[in-house]
């Protein structure tokens, strides 16, 4: 079975990465780029290069899109709209559900099959065991070109609504960002007693890794609806302790700016009567459409 | 050789739990708590009771303190000041950096030696491998008085300041809310298109895992001062996309609230002239003392 050959329109620091594994994964792999230069090493290393978008679309069966957002991809496909019948465009841009959900029905009216996908890696990470994509849309576009798909990183399938993965991209992306808040929160604190970050950095993480085990918990309480399950410390006694953190770090010369905001959200939650419940019915104030 | 003797002041759920460990681990254990009633169940399994906290401070060598705040135990130990000295205090009430230090200043004029400590654990965790104390304060109650401390949990001792171990607390428990922030936000942002908060969890869980590597390059930063060493994602970037981030949560109908200070944050930072380095960065932001 000789593998699909596969075009790659856009070829900034992560198109790059992206038509370097199919490259080395054996498809025959023709690229595109706006600023055409940015295709030469890839030239060198095999790649063919397409002299026009339209050339690029007919030269393969699945087309993989990486630009800057949207709307560069938009202003990428429209000259070429009427040449997408039947052709598999995987566009791996980041944008949102929304974004997504207009570009698979743009992409349905030109007879085009479309997947979505969002990239959890940086470009060094392309091809490596740690990156993954996440893809929503066309099933078929997926499982017919799963093996081009899986030279890249690994492949997560998450449903036919194309909004599905970019939302969980953005989840994820704003998860590690809360986190990251907390970590330089952290580094802040040590630093103000002159303790080394690299000292203290360990049992950051080690701390980190063990309580991130309450996202089972509170999946299960949000799931269910029923955020008194299982509680152990109440959210009357951790708002109560928050509020300590806080002061806590302005004693230390540390502004708790990053961490502020859940401090009114657990008050508000205890003032509404939630006092015995755990954290997670916080997401009930984070819902601003009923 | 035998168990030293202990007291424990202080049977709120996490002095119980501390004094259930050490007469698990064979300690002749000595109990006083401000409303009797709650050391019934322990005296049933062993436990000594105090009528006074003059009787609990002279039965044991070694006096666990575990009250609700550092005012309790101001009340607690005050009157019996004079009666302190050669004993060995391990405070493991939470409090604040400046406490311990007052705290450490008060029991020294006392002639008593004096160890601060900060519990990571909750009450059911306690005697688990799970749990862990930070202490500092006085190396010869660490050392001399191991044995008791490690079956309440694991002992990780940080220096002589007392207040090392208060603050490295305080810091842990920062970064878990902001990590929890984050997982809140995520959450509500899948939640807005109706997916299993359960079937997104295990993902969430392996991500934030593995992106708290990124612990050590921060701290590597921050101890070396250059932001810029390593690099993959710059700030300049990474700003404009935190921007999208909150956007794409407005569109689903997700409060911004939780993450929305980082942004300003971000954006200082570039304006400063710091686009090009790493996260890390904000910590000279957050530092509200020179
Ligand atoms: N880099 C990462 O760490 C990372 C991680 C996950 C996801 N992503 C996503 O991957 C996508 C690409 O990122 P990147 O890092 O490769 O960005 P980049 O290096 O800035 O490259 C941007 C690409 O978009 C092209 N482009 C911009 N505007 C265009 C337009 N109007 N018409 C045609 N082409 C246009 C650029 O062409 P020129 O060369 O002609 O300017 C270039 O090929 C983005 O959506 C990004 O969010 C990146
Ligand atoms: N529970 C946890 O998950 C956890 C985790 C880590 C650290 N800690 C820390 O451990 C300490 C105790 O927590 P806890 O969960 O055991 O709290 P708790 O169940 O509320 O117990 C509070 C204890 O303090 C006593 N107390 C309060 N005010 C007093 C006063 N003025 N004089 C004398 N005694 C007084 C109470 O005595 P009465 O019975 O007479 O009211 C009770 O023994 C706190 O500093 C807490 O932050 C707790």
């Amino acid at each position: 079975m000789s593998n699909t050959p596969v075009t790659v329109l856009g070829l900034g620091d992560m198109g790059r990465a992206l038509a370097r594994a199919l490259l080395k994964a054996g498809h025959r792999t023709t690229v595109w780029n706006r600023t055409a230069a940015k295709a030469e090493a890839l030239v060198a290393e095999g790649a063919l290069r397409a002299e026009t978008v339209a050339e690029a679309v007919a030269a393969s069966p699945l087309v993989v899109v990486c630009l800057l957002d949207y709307d560069s991809v938009r202003q990428t496909l429209d000259p070429v709209a009427g040449a997408l019948s039947g052709t598999a465009v995987a566009n791996l841009t980041s944008g949102t559900p929304r974004q997504a959900r207009e570009m698979a029905a743009w992409a349905a009216e030109r007879g085009a099959d479309y997947l979505d996908g969002g990239i959890m890696a940086v470009p060094p990470m392309i091809a490596t065991p740690a990156a993954f994509v996440l893809y929503s849309g066309s099933r078929s576009v997926f499982e017919t070109h799963r093996a081009a798909l899986d030279a890249l990183a690994q492949s997560h399938y998450l449903g036919e609504d194309a909004a599905l993965a970019p939302l969980q991209d953005i989840a994820l992306l704003s998860g590690m960002y809360g986190m990251f808040s907390g970590i330089l929160h952290a580094f802040a604190l040590t630093g103000s007693e002159g303790i080394k970050a690299a000292d203290f950095a360990p049992m950051l993480q080690r701390w980190l890794n063990s309580m991130s085990g309450a996202v089972a918990g509170f999946a299960a309480q949000i799931d269910s609806g029923d955020h008194a399950q299982g509680v152990v410390s109440n959210l009357a006694m951790q708002a109560a302790a928050y509020h300590h953190l806080l002061e806590a770090a302005e004693e230390q010369g540390v502004s708790p700016e990053l961490l502020a905001p859940l401090g009114p959200l657990m008050a508000r939650r205890v003032a509404d009567g939630h006092g015995h419940e755990d954290l997670s019915g916080l997401v009930h104030l984070l819902r601003t459409r009923a």
